[in-house]
């Protein structure tokens, strides 16, 4: 690949320390399905972070089997979750939630985020016995479209949720990214005390792969192992995850991974404001989405990768950029230089 | 862990030229979802070992999660799967198959192998509309008891499967144990004409996690990338798969390890023998399967570790011990001197 | 009851005729699971007046047991099946589409009626294998809104079907109240040689219970009796099917039943212009859906029954008057004589 | 059909009373989907009889459709059901139980009942997170042999099952011949009193169709209609079943229709008893396992029908025969003398 990629936050291989914990340890024997010692201590870790003790806490390879280990177990047959029309389950996930047998209920949401009105009005839909029962609200944080909660807009939703009795699970696949923006006025721990079960998503903040799923209701805790074995997600050598999570809990790696990401979008974020090409969303995180003419776009490509999601007009596309905690500032700023020199010529 | 574990062949990290491998390429920019140049090369890699350059191949993270997307892939809804009442998918996978809706129609067999008149006895049985039609046989090379098909018996499957219209899968979980057993007559190639689809196991032959699916019938081709992502398979970094898989097959990596793990099984094994210690099951492979005294058992405790699988009689118990590509031949050694010291006390 | 309910057409038990073809029959012995004789006439009885002598027919209980049978035997694993939002399987089946495996890819329309370009819009954002493969065209004729399709526009989605490789899939409930319409230009083996499978609906016009499900497509019919069995649609006493749906078709009477609940539906629809009470669809059927007063509404539920569904401004409703086979004449005129006179009060 | 058959408890259609109760109440209105008047008077005739006010009772049509529903209601993904092999669930009900995600976990019994040493068997066996959580008993009272439960027996697994914190269900598909058969020391509420579901068989015993599902454990009502409905089991004419269901239990009409097919058996039982014809189970209800002579099979087949199960030895099989409500006593008597000649004969 010579030309340099925007495509994902999953270009790279792994954060180089987590290469030196996996090398340092390789020759240890250690026990099976995540009873090794290091998963133990990566749940620790993560257990201090988010200031509960009593949380289960699993770790599985990817975002889509989190997603569907985690519906799927907590939902019983009858029962539907949730989600905005751009949520991930319902957009990539290849039908992955209906698979186990449930449906997605959605909502059409320009800025990808649920709202209590929005699911109040699901909710009023309800007819039994002739329509399903929603159970669950799924929200992404960061979402599909770079946006983020704040702590009053999660505030309300859970809330809602504890009176409606409805579980409120967020998936974090780029948790780090929300929880890092520089608009962001939730921790951690905030965030963890408002739902019933979130993930905290390692693949696209610097781990070769992993998720771990944080579960702080006691009632969804009960045979969730078996469910994980029973969708294909418990890996014999767990001490693959547990080690990449110990090194990004250890110190603050996870975070100042996830700033890395933020603060190169967001100087690539400010180059367009300065040259008057308009986002598609107002993204404080790590994925842009920005309305280019077709011939920068065609300029661009001859140097860099990135997707064209679709049609904006006759002239421009909507694009995506994307940074990681590997990107490179040289080629971020080599990138906002040619995008200035070509921005005038297209 | 202070004592030496016989437990799996998975309780250490990957081999040294793995962990290399992944350093080596850590910083490159690659394609997601198996997209990368080294899936792509280890695909090739393992098309010519097999000698079917048609043949799809995909990689996932793990044998339960290869076992469930194969057979819901392959099969429609109201079809069943025969397997060894010992086979993994029966034992050991917490009910996955079930998960997706397929009953598995389970055999006895004290050797952990099917033979065609199970399959025969199955077929007789059916009675539509009201029983399940059988459409695929599954087996396991090596089989959960350590033993392996011949070439003519796996010969005699095949046929039978094509007469009768149904779909071979192998499941090679420990193929690399099976092929390189000295009383092995089959070769990768020979096997993988004689199925419609079968796996490669990496996780427990040096990997870090990884299983390589090869499909060689056409007709079970068709969208089985899709199945892959639908169940939580497809990773984002596939390179880490086929960074391995080239590692293992770009010369004979993968055979290599699978010698030196049935080598030192079958060292244990004589020296079992010279003591006359019962063996369970005729395993030619990295697996044994022993009916030791229980006070040799709690002796052996003190400095090693393995599972003791169920009560023998009175006195003794079935124990498993399993080696690997890491086993160190020196502890071997010891734990040979062990046994006899203290086979003659107990 | 003292009032007269104009909520379903399923009020009353079945037409007379049928009751007495059961009571006949009621001693004779037949043979269980539909081989019964009564089921092979109805099944050639259907045949002639479809023209379709290779037509595989199954009698089912009912329409939501119907949706799922065939949605679940026809569709693969990881294939979605297309509907308006409007439709039954969307909107009043409790999920069942979903627990069988599968998504509804829904499409907004305020008619209930699909066109080719909804159903491409849909394909175009297949994006393989991260979103899910539409294969299957369901529509409902008539609507849940009581409209129906012309030939032309069926035809026009049937031959879109055939060039994409979907198969289209034709929900009946109504089949009888559509075809009869007035307004239909279509006969019933016209339709059927437009689509791939459909269902001819009982329960809803005349018979205790009861659905037809014709397959036309042959790579559709492998193992459907074995996917009725598996989702407990085989009735041990078929004959129940058989008798009533020879008593439909072996004169006109189930398109008498279907001619004369419209016509009950007409004459009201004609008092409700006259007094210039407006549709909320154009329905030629037996289901009328009104935007009433709701002073109206409250005077009529004094001597009648129907549903209310949903609110449509401050002082008005959407409400729902359905007819059947088996409503009388002189209540529908007393019904239109107290329409006009609180009409006019309120 | 010119032979009389003994082939099922179902070639009839209903008992006359219900043709007439059918006839009679056929014109009413009534409200749709189970909320007629006549199931709920069926259901307060079915409390009083099972002497529990509280209990919640839902008709559906038939015995896999009761079994799927309740199975997959109560049971949670990762759960599953023991049954004996010679289950129904397990050998006649085309994977249905699988289809909703649970594996059978079966035990060989000869004579189709479970004991809680089988239980207690498979409970041991549990490993998790690798194995499934077995969660549920099933048995069918009577069985698919004949046989039935007694009160101690029955009473030794429901203690068993509190203990273990199983559910216990009983399918009641044959219920009345099982309570109705003079070896039987049950009453209906003595059952009822011991299990947590169970169902109460209409089609086998004189109904047109219907089976009374009755849950007595408060945990398992919970949204129970919609999985009814999602399951498409709940039919819009419920005053079908509702009706069926008055006529059955509003005297004992119930029980004398399962004694007179129990009289029936019986009488053919002494027959063969005092022929030296073997049985191959020893049923006191009506369903007869008889070891037969080949050449008795075929000359009985002359006049008679019913199924040859499997080959006993080179000169005889296993037949069954199957008395009814129905069944017409001066046949049984000339079945009877036929035997005799026939039996000198052969």
């Amino acid at each position: 690949m010579s030309k340099y990629s925007f495509k994902y936050d999953f270009s790279e291989g792994a954060h180089p320390r987590i290469i030196e914990a996996l090398t340092r340890s390789n020759m240890e024997q250690q026990g099976g399905y995540g009873t090794d010692d290091y998963s133990q201590q990566a749940k620790e870790l993560i257990r201090k972070k988010i200031n509960n003790a009593n949380a289960d806490i699993y770790f599985v390879s990817g975002g889509t089997q989190a997603n569907l280990i985690v519906i799927s177990a907590v939902l019983h047959t009858f029962e539907a979750v949730i989600s905005p029309k751009t949520g991930h389950i319902y957009q990539h996930e290849a039908g992955a939630i209906e698979a186990t047998g449930h449906r997605i209920e959605t909502v059409e949401k320009a800025d990808g985020k649920l709202t209590p009105t929005d699911i109040e009005q699901i909710l009023e839909a309800y007819f039994p016995p002739h329509t399903i029962q929603p159970k669950m609200v799924y929200l992404t944080h960061a979402t599909e479209l770079g946006t983020i909660y704040s702590k009053a807009e999660l505030q309300a939703i859970w809330e809602l949720c504890q009176q409606k009795d409805l579980y409120l699970f967020i998936d974090g696949a780029r948790l780090g990214a929300a929880l890092c923006s520089e608009e962001s006025d939730l921790t951690l721990s905030e965030l963890s005390a408002m739902c019933d079960v979130f993930y905290i998503g390692g693949t696209k903040n610097g781990a070769l792969l992993g998720e771990a799923i944080v579960i702080n209701n006691d009632k969804l805790k009960v045979g969730f192992e078996s469910h994980i074995k029973m969708r294909g997600g418990l890996m014999a050598k767990g001490r693959l995850l547990g080690i990449q999570f110990v090194e990004l809990f250890r110190d603050g790696l996870f975070f100042d991974l996830a700033r890395h990401a933020n603060r190169m979008a967001q100087k690539i974020k400010n180059a367009l404001i300065s040259q008057n090409i308009p986002l598609h969303s107002e993204s404080p995180t790590n994925q842009l989405f920005v309305i280019m003419p077709n011939k920068l776009i065609e300029k661009l490509y001859e140097k860099y990768e990135f997707y064209t999601f679709f049609k904006y007009d006759e002239n421009s596309s909507v694009t995506r950029l994307v940074t990681s905690w590997a990107t490179d500032e040289k080629v971020v700023e080599e990138f906002i230089e040619d995008l200035i020199k070509w921005a005038r010529v297209s």
